[in-house]
């Protein structure tokens, strides 16, 4: 019998644990998931799965826990994986999490190997199934002879058609501060025909790409971090163009903007008087100061808001001009403007969640020479609140690489991301089966 | 004899120096100038003046020097003066700076007031000279049983009007990095009449106040900073209104916002390939990518810019579209910003520089109740290209505090910055008999 232990036992776990558990009769597992919070796995629990209440912190547990595992797998935030590391290397453990790899992980690639051991990171949706899906297809259009010039891939997780209720286009379904500080960790910088391009955080939101999924209609994307770092990771050197970001739905992109020129989006220091501070009082803290005039006009002006803009709409919807107290003390702009969003953005119980992700490959073709652009895209709705899309495209291919690996099918070693066909193709195909599936398309075939 | 260590002879020590050296003769002093670059010494030697080559993290030498000093000065950057602090405090001797009190300073406050030194910081113009005028008005206006209810403050290093011959009306009197880079250390932070407001760096230079100072004109002021320290520092608690800003001539802040907008004045990343760019180049790498069109017509769509508008004249005069060579290597935006600017905005030999500071005081009538406004203003010319306004207003302040104390006329122990009567009022009057006079106005007098 093997053990598979699973640090972390929220949301974005769900799917992966049903799936291993469903896995474990038929493999003979034993699975144990391990959380500060009893209340996320209590309803989980099985002939098969066991629940073990940790503070992560607490090293003597945490190590007899890793001890007698055959695999680990960390759910944690990131900035908590380095001690689940410090475990594995120490107990002789391989390790997958969806988590982009760190920055260190140079430093023990090389420990990892030589014990024989397999780090498996960016095993979720984003970063994880993006790589799958675009390197299995980049490597199909070099297979055939022809020469890839250009790569721009989205990802966003929204809300789906039935349960899009308001003007937004838009719910939470991951950590909705990440959402709220988006795009503020350095310029987006990304390759257009050859021109290296920078675009800063304030107009971010202003330089949106216009992308259709068929049986879907219109998204919007706007730049994510730095895509030059896929040039490398993707083996694309030399390529034309290379610009990957984040889908919302049209119109998003721009109220959205309206936060970020204001400075409510800041994170970055505590704003004075927050206990006595209203929805109103916030936004017009941001605003100059006019005794005669309403926050509403005053914004409406500042920001030059026509008033027939839809940003209006969403504006006033999200209730920013009442004045119910924020109820938050000691809070950045950041965190106000996320506690507002929340009574807002909240996915309901019987709300259906849903991923969407699109990929454009510009190429030449072999024989002929000729531009074609081929297109893959890919959009998964979730059960309910708590099968989530998210949960879902985040937990099943790390769920299927556990299984591949217990069972012997993954036999490479070191510390990998997803860009090579052993580990893609046999995951890409699983997921088809699990109705997680890709629409290709040649847009310029005749 | 006693000895006058100073340490840093760049630009801004001129007038400091100049000062010293003449007083030398008449207390019988000895100064010592200290620098890395023998060259910014070399000519201002003399009798009472000696000049010594140091690395500043030459330890040894340095602890030497100010062993046998009987006061210190600093004017090396910021970031340099914790080694001499540490000397300082180590043998016992006062330490005279124009920079900001360090936050550290608090660590080492009772140490130097029970070795019965004086650490003086902020003796330059802005921190240094806006203190000892505003607070001489504030303690005037108080005195007199007005309340106090508002207080305004602009400082500017700008370039006088007969040197005045490029459409931004600016040239660099100090520091350039500092231009380029300043509002990006978060947002600027002050109430109007009772409340708080923050302004992003995205929209600081849009957020201007005009000003008006008689025989020169209008300016124009954006927010500086963390207005709200202000209230602590110059005992001003519940005070309705204070602002802190920064003059430039009109029109400045509206096209230097072009570069805030674009992201060309970001210094945390490094730009691909500056090596082969361009300055065209450089703006276009902001700018969306289209082939048929011209890097000056894409930048002037992106911002809204109409043919007629001011800002066009601006920017086409910095050479921002030409195809000059940028010239430098592995450097940030910011840094190529600077070096464009830098080969325009150059201070030339018979420049004059102008420095411009302006309060305006709002309060209560003590007997009417009726609302008043004071207001107070400095404008100081520089000679030349070495004994700027800037020199001056930076090193005479310190220089006079230093002979104030060395003849034993300042008396206060501890660490300090110039707030306190004692201070301000013999520095403020030897200032005046050198033609360094604020020119004090009620608006609202009959």
């Amino acid at each position: 019998m093997k053990t598979i232990i699973i640090f972390g036992a929220g949301r974005s776990a769900n799917s992966l644990i049903q799936y291993l558990e469903k896995n474990a009769f038929v493999y003979d597992w034993e699975i144990k998931v391990v959380d500060k919070n009893a209340d996320l796995f209590a309803h989980k629990t099985s002939e098969r799965m066991t629940g073990v209440t940790l503070d992560i912190f607490d090293a003597e547990q945490r190590g007899k826990l890793v001890k007698d595992a055959d695999l680990v797998i960390s759910m944690l935030p990131a900035r908590f994986h380095h001690l689940v590391v410090e475990d594995c290397l120490k107990y002789e453990k391989s390790l997958f999490t969806a988590s982009y790899e760190s920055k260190k992980a140079h430093e023990y690639a090389n420990e990892v190997k030589d014990k024989g051991l397999l780090f498996l990171n960016e095993m979720g949706l984003d970063p994880g199934l993006d790589h799958m899906s675009a390197m299995k297809i980049i490597n199909e259009i070099r297979g055939k002879g022809h020469k890839l010039t250009g790569f721009e891939s989205f990802t966003g997780g929204l809300v789906a058609p039935e349960s899009d209720n308001n003007p937004w286009g838009y719910k939470f379904s991951w950590n909705p501060r990440n959402v709220v500080v988006a795009g503020q960790d350095g310029p987006a910088r990304f390759i257009q025909r050859g021109k290296y391009k920078y675009i800063p955080y304030n107009r971010l939101f202003r330089r949106t790409e216009k992308i259709e999924i068929d049986g879907y209609g219109r998204f919007e994307g706007y730049a994510n971090r730095d895509s030059l770092k896929y040039i490398d990771r993707y083996g694309l050197e030399g390529i034309e163009t290379i610009y990957r970001g984040t889908l919302r739905r049209p119109g998003f992109c721009k109220a959205w903007n309206i936060f970020v020129q204001l400075g409510a989006t800041d994170d970055s220091y505590i704003m004075e008087d927050t206990e006595n501070m209203t929805h109103a009082d916030f936004i017009n803290s941001f605003l100059y100061y006019n005794e005669l005039n309403t926050v509403r006009l005053k914004l409406y002006h500042y920001m030059h808001l026509d008033q027939d803009s839809d940003i209006l709409e969403k504006l006033e919807w999200l209730g920013i001009f009442d004045d119910t107290p924020v109820g938050l003390t000691n809070a950045t702009p950041a965190q106000i403007l996320q506690h507002i969003l929340m009574k807002k953005w909240k996915l309901e119980p019987n709300d259906k969640d849903m991923i969407a992700m699109w990929h454009r490959f510009d190429y030449l073709d072999a024989e002929s020479g000729e531009p074609e652009i081929a297109t893959a895209s890919l959009v998964v709705e979730g059960d309910d609140s708590e099968y989530t899309a998210m949960a879902k495209t985040v937990g099943l291919p790390l769920a299927i690489a556990a299984k591949l690996y217990l069972t012997g099918q993954l036999d490479m070693r070191g510390v990998l991301i997803p860009t090579i066909p052993e580990i893609y193709e046999p995951i890409l195909n699983e997921l088809e089966e699990n109705g997680i599936e890709f629409k290709e398309k040649i847009l310029t075939e005749k």
